[in-house]
């Protein structure tokens, strides 16, 4: 299997819903090929066909796209060490997918736009402006700025769901990972990885992020990160 | 069994931690008779040691407090249609429950902070009023302040992960509705119980928190509601 994952222009992968399928397989025990590709290949995969990535090709040449549909599989293809538990447990998981799109990575990529930028080669700093600010209707520079604010509020505020859970349980899906972890742990991890902006205060959370990443300590761009 | 409930002056039960727990009693088609208290009894309540609401008093006078806890209770007392179908919903519930107290029942309040105290007797009036402001650091009425702006990006913003999942199943615990349907719909039937405030704009949302009302429609307070 190749993942095609989201990459800057010296490698670093950093795309949320990327990291959530690395360690979603970190969780089953599986490994796929990295196939790093930047914003503007995307579209030139698979002739011409490419959508988004987390891409999943099969030996077979088949193509599942979408981090969530790319996770349904993996149990689907390899029932073992299951990251969804249950028919409820993937319902949950949907409520806590949207929060962590809506909520989590959204202000994450609020605070690290401009280093996003400053990672991409220049014809996908060009794609990433001119896309971005029309969809943001705001400069990336206007878009990070506060950010200093913003993280104190984050931590307090978009971070207190998961200080709660991690208050009953060592995981969000309990006494083991599951996909519930991955959905979050994917959309803070990208921050850390492109960018020096510190995210995260100590605490719980942290410790919690911590273990994930000790989970996944044989990709770089996790082993390289420094609390 | 006997479920004290936060109550206005004229009977009103307003409190979203009690409605999930009215919700999750409906789901699994028990019953518990209403004990309403305002504000100002509970610490009364049990011979002087009464902590909050809602708490489950059973027929041998042992009390449960706390809405998660009695919820867990529940389904340990009667395990037939279960509220949590696994451990892993029980800690996935865990992460919404953080994520309505924190995001969805919070905002609510904010939107509604003076219609609750107007619904109160004087001396709980007094109390509110008192008791919020030193908590929140502002007046009740400042809280209040702005709140169409805010409705519109709680409609936008924090429902996102609700219409998120909603675009996947009929119910936030999927096929059938469980704890997670009761934790989001308490932390939102509250506030058209207790406020003219028109919280929720049409559309997927709105259809699924009026299904939740529809279990519900032989508690007066939400038969009476109007969409």
């Amino acid at each position: 299997m190749k993942l095609y994952e989201l990459a800057a222009a010296d490698g670093r992968r950093f795309s949320p819903y990327c990291w959530r399928i690395r360690m979603a397989l970190a969780l089953k025990g599986m490994s796929a090929t990295p196939a790093p590709v930047e914003f503007q290949q995307i579209p030139a995969l698979f002739g011409g066909t490419g959508k988004s990535v987390p891409t999943l090709e099969l030996d077979d040449g088949e193509v599942i796209v979408d981090s969530f549909a790319i996770a349904l599989w993996l149990d689907e293809m390899n029932p073992v060490r299951p990251l969804f538990t249950s028919s409820t447990a993937r319902s949950h998981c949907r409520v806590i997918e949207g929060w962590a799109n809506t909520a989590v990575a959204a202000e994450v990529r609020n605070m690290i736009i401009m280093d996003i930028w400053k990672a991409q080669s220049p014809e996908n700093q060009a794609y990433f402006r001119a896309s971005r600010e029309k969809r943001f209707g705001r400069r990336l520079e206007d878009i990070q700025q506060g950010r200093e604010d913003r993280a104190a509020t984050f931590n307090t505020v978009t971070m207190a769901p998961l200080a709660h859970a991690l208050g009953h349980a060592r995981w969000l899906g309990g006494n083991e990972p599951d996909y519930a972890d991955c959905l979050v742990f994917g959309s803070l991890v990208w921050g850390p990885i492109i960018s020096d902006f510190p995210i995260l205060n100590d605490g719980p959370v942290k410790d919690w992020f911590a273990r994930c990443c000790g989970l996944l300590k044989d990709e770089p761009e996790v082993a390289a990160l420094r609390f």
